[in-house]
């Protein structure tokens, strides 16, 4: 929510939901800049404010946007209630800025709810389970508090508003034929999101898949449906899995950015080193993504290239240097300048020949791939950055995602 | 506290007493206007906010400067840790936007003092014993936070700060020659309050009387002493109440405009008529200040006035209206151009001449009193408000207040 004028807007829609007859619980994020204004304001006091306290700071956001929705909906005379995450029984890890949700005990919001009334939580924040400490969830997890909430409640389903209209089969800045899909499963979107899709966070998907809950995705601008994230059923009446025609080989294309190449170079080649390697790594708390292990062909030595969030790079930088003498390399060289991008789709668990059209691909719009991985349901590769967008749509092609409207495109999957 | 560098200067200033080995509970308001862009930001998503809520969007305010408060003492090398009020035990009324203090239950800032960290409370908020919900005490109740958690936690003494040096004999302002009183008592100080003194809140200066917490009113700016609100014992060692010299007959002189007055014209001069009328003003909720009700003298009518606080004077006028018919008067006089201003003093309880005093001052200064009232140590006028500043400095000239310096004043009681 940007403004007063879109609290208005928000409480309107929610109004109109509770007049269908719906019980409604909301989770509403922090107005538009608000919680990069209260991190400026953390920087300005303190270069590495305590994390608790930033905490306590940032839960400010969501619990002022939370409190004036409420208002916003009372003023349409109908009966709502805020609550913090505390409040709605929202219990976390004692993980300051990266809390877990453990349990909800929404004990308020049902008493709430029986009453009559729309609720209204903060979302991105709970309470830590040991020191009773206000927590945060991380960047943007409301979409997770959302989810866990709808599972404790039991909800038919969860939906997820932003500004855009759901999830598509790519970046549709970068593929103007991309389209909506209607309906992914939640294999797909885990998927989609590790792999640079920006709509929902991991963990929250990884709680829907968990819990269950149907969500949907789309836009606070719009009444138009968006993208159903849930559990479907691969299989016909008869328990043959659905093949052919009746199901696409890709759901969809994401590329990611964000992340940092580094190459070890000159590894002695014996057994331990690697492992030497990804422990000073692992040690200064850096996670990596993508690896590839160089073939010793003239010498004894390896090269070891690995993926890693571009803000970890220092970190890890710093980690290698110093275990330099006591591995035993030689080198280490870093690039910036690259980007993943992945194809996912739960049809290419039964076509073998996915990969070759995808590099097939690749070859003739002329792209040099680096590296490569791939899960049961994706497979992705590390080009340049300048690359990124032609491989998008090189693959968006390839499988035959693009289409003429926004909205023609085809999931064939059963279910809901 | 206005920016970052004022809560960087409070934060030093924390620490300077917390390395002279004292435990130290900090309760600290909002930000410069932040309540206030608040306020602004409900009025904006709607006319009139639920008080529920107005109350989770204020708290708001407090949260975050609490929390910067604690990350600049933790930048200076000290453990600090935020409290809301609710955490802080601050238990009260269910009354949105005007709760009182039930009790406080300060387990979690007992834990943080014994753990030797210094404690950072939220101010003006607290949590409602029966609903859970968040509550605040009424604008700027800050000081009461405080001088109820000194209290609870049995503390020495409750310091306040804020832009002014301490209480003075009036508003230098409007006297120049006023001076800072050292020390006041409670009693002093609540008349003080009420009269227009905006330096402590009535209802802080009631809690400390009643627990007996001496209050140190003083600047954030300086570290010079300010004024001491306290228990003050006015008599000598053989126990006789101290007189003449040893103490002056008046303390302070108080000014408030903010409030209006209202004349009711040609009440039947029968019994019950008067309740009648302020029973109608307060059913709209208003209370009122003073009461004049003049002598019938050639026919059966009388006339009452009163004053009111000058927001509340439209209710009031709504209310007597809509009586009108029933308590039969013919008409309703109002007038926002008035003015109290009081002089208050222990010592006038011994002394038979003050009224005399005062009227006499303000009769040589050409002013016109419309209304008079009295309490053991205070006596209070309303004049036209041009005349206020006036009647001030002939107060505080015709009991000895007027000082040449700034700080060279007198004030005998013992004590402390």
């Amino acid at each position: 929510m940007a403004d007063a004028a879109s609290i208005k807007r928000v409480a309107q829609r929610i109004v109109d939901t509770k007049g269908r007859g719906a019980e409604v619980v909301v989770v509403i994020s922090a107005m538009g800049d608000t919680t990069d204004e209260l991190m400026d304001l953390a920087l300005e006091v303190s270069p590495q404010p305590r994390p608790r306290e930033l905490d306590m700071l940032l839960t400010a956001g969501e619990r002022m946007s939370a409190a004036l929705l409420a208002m916003a909906i009372n003023d349409l005379g109908f009966e709502a209630r805020s609550f913090t995450g505390s409040q709605a029984g929202v219990i976390t890890t004692g993980t300051h800025g990266d809390a877990r949700i453990i349990d909800i005990t929404p004990g308020r919001i049902r008493t709430a709810l029986e009453d009559g009334d729309i609720v209204i939580v903060a979302g991105f924040q709970g309470v830590s389970q040991t020191s009773k400490d206000v927590t945060t969830l991380g960047r943007g997890a409301s979409d997770t508090t959302a989810v866990a909430l709808a599972a404790s409640l039991g909800a038919d389903y969860c939906e997820i508003y932003s500004d855009v209209d759901g999830v598509f089969t790519a970046d549709p800045r970068i593929v103007p034929g991309a389209s909506r899909i209607p309906e992914i499963s939640y294999e797909e979107m885990l998927e989609m999101a590790a792999q640079g899709a920006k709509i929902l966070h991991l963990r929250c998907v990884e709680y829907a898949r968990r819990e269950n809950v149907p969500v949907h995705v789309r836009s606070s601008f719009s009444t138009r449906p968006g993208t159903w994230v849930k559990d479907i059923e691969y299989r016909n009446t008869e328990g043959r899995e659905l093949e052919g025609m009746e199901q696409p080989l890709i759901t969809g294309v994401a590329h990611d950015r964000s992340e940092s190449k580094i190459t070890v170079v000159g590894v002695p080649d014996r057994i331990g080193a690697a492992a030497e390697v990804f422990s000073a790594v692992a040690d200064a708390g850096v996670n990596i993504d993508m690896i590839v292990q160089n073939q010793s062909i003239a010498d004894d030595n390896t090269a070891i290239t690995f993926t890693l969030p571009g803000g970890d790079k220092l970190r890890a930088l710093d980690a290698l240097h110093g275990a330099r003498e006591r591995i035993g390399f030689t080198e280490i060289q870093y690039d910036d300048a690259i980007g993943k991008v992945s194809v996912i789709g739960v049809g290419m668990r039964s076509h073998p020949g996915v990969s070759a059209t995808f590099f097939r691909a690749l070859a003739e719009a002329g792209i040099n791939i680096q590296m490569i991985s791939t899960s049961e349901i994706r497979i992705s590769v590390v080009v340049g950055t300048d690359d990124v967008d032609a491989a998008v749509r090189a693959a968006h092609t390839a499988f035959g995602l693009d289409s003429v409207t926004g909205e023609a495109v085809v999931y064939a999957g059963t279910g809901r």
